[in-house]
């Protein structure tokens, strides 16, 4: 049994895009074993509740005081586990947790930090539509509040460039809902009009919602906070089907 | 209960890259359910042995056969699970399982196809050494088997351009071990010497091993079939330790 004050533990979990059908033994294991949660509130809440372990959740924006939140409990002694959607290390919790030790106490390098990989949205979006990640592909985050809007221009025209497949995460925001309108008008200017986009809203959640649609009749106002954007290369087809959905997939080959 | 002989049922598998802990309860399910199992060898032999179950061991070279193979047998009435490494959606089985479906019976889009997510390389090979993809990334398999080498030239050129993390799949085979020196070559044009790489091998089995060094020191003989190679950008950043392995990540912004 490892005991619960050992010092210097801490998990950075992955619970993937909702359905705890995508949650891995991993970890589960390790939110059954810590003492201290700490995340966004809405990612707590999908966390069962144990007697004697203690939930600090916090708002969605504030990742750097989170993660210094978590480093500090578990440098007292606790085992924590900071919980993050998703997969922790694609644009998620890890990246701040390690920010944080960067640029915080020197003893924070010695404790012992696990990030435990999940499900990301990319991958259930893909999984829904069938195989449009099916080869070379870039994951691009178009949230702007810590990178110039410039710099995402610029990945985003290399995507075009390199004929990618192009994941689009944080495509909205309320305070900006117009990025994913001017993502969609710069990939207009590289990509063809036919090329296939999927639009993949809470997959895994009980208002899962999925759309494939063209870049050319690409409705911005279907994409919010909760929605994954896909967008297909050259190759990326469309198998048409008489019963449902067509299914989405990019064969392994350049043809 | 679900009768065995219920027709057209086919799920697509990701066991992640080789830890039981890293598979899914929706994935440990349709292999429990599953009348027939399709797969290469070495990823059969990750799953236990079931009584009642047939199993259908290919080489790894004859995907589309394979693929064709699992319709023929769910489109029959059976339950097929095919085996894949990783998420099947990336560089794995879900892409010709779809291409052997366009190009098969029209029959076969009648089928139920259910493509269930699993833990990629490049996650796991992340999350043991930070949080290096915890920006804008892009994943690019460097087999020519069925692309052109000049295609994944160009790729490369514009995730170097793009200034991304970039993971490599696939970086050597027996038959073109030189490819990821070649790609190394390649990249060291466009991004500096001290861009961090990390090559892991094997993450999640017994012959896990991670390197961390940069791209002017990268040695090519280190890298075989079963290394995930992951390329820093620009802002990638090592967090020194006193005790063991650097971590490494990429910040959130672009700093």
């Amino acid at each position: 049994m490892r005991s619960p004050a050992v010092s210097g533990r801490l998990f950075v979990v992955g619970l993937g895009p909702g359905d705890p059908d995508w949650l891995t033994p991993e970890a589960a294991r390790a939110l059954a074993q810590a003492t201290d949660l700490v995340g966004y509130a809405s990612y707590l809440d999908r966390v069962p509740v144990r007697a004697g372990q203690t939930r600090h959740a916090s708002d969605n924006r504030v990742e750097i005081e989170r993660a210094r939140h978590a480093l500090a409990l578990a440098i007292s002694g606790r085992v924590v586990a900071v919980v993050s959607g998703g997969d922790p290390g694609i644009f998620a919790m890890a990246a701040a947790l390690f920010e944080a030790v960067d640029k915080g106490e020197p003893a924070w390098r010695d404790l012992t930090i696990e990030v435990l990989p999940g499900i990301s949205a990319m991958q259930a979006a893909a999984a829904r539509a069938g195989a449009p990640l099916g080869h070379d592909f870039c994951a691009i985050s178009l949230s702007d509040n810590l990178k110039p809007w410039t710099l995402i221009e610029k990945r985003l025209r290399a995507a075009a460039e390199g004929d990618f497949v192009i994941a689009l995460y944080n495509p909205a925001s309320n305070a900006r809902p117009d990025r994913i309108r001017d993502a969609f008008a710069l990939l207009a200017k590289h990509k063809s009009g036919d090329t296939s986009v999927i639009l993949a809203r809470a997959v895994g959640r009980s208002d899962e919602r999925l759309e494939i649609t063209t870049l050319a009749k690409a409705d911005q106002s279907r994409v919010d906070m909760a929605t994954l954007v896909l967008i297909g290369s050259s190759a990326t087809r469309l198998i048409p089907r008489t019963k449902g959905r067509p299914w989405v997939y990019t064969p392994r080959g350049a043809s």
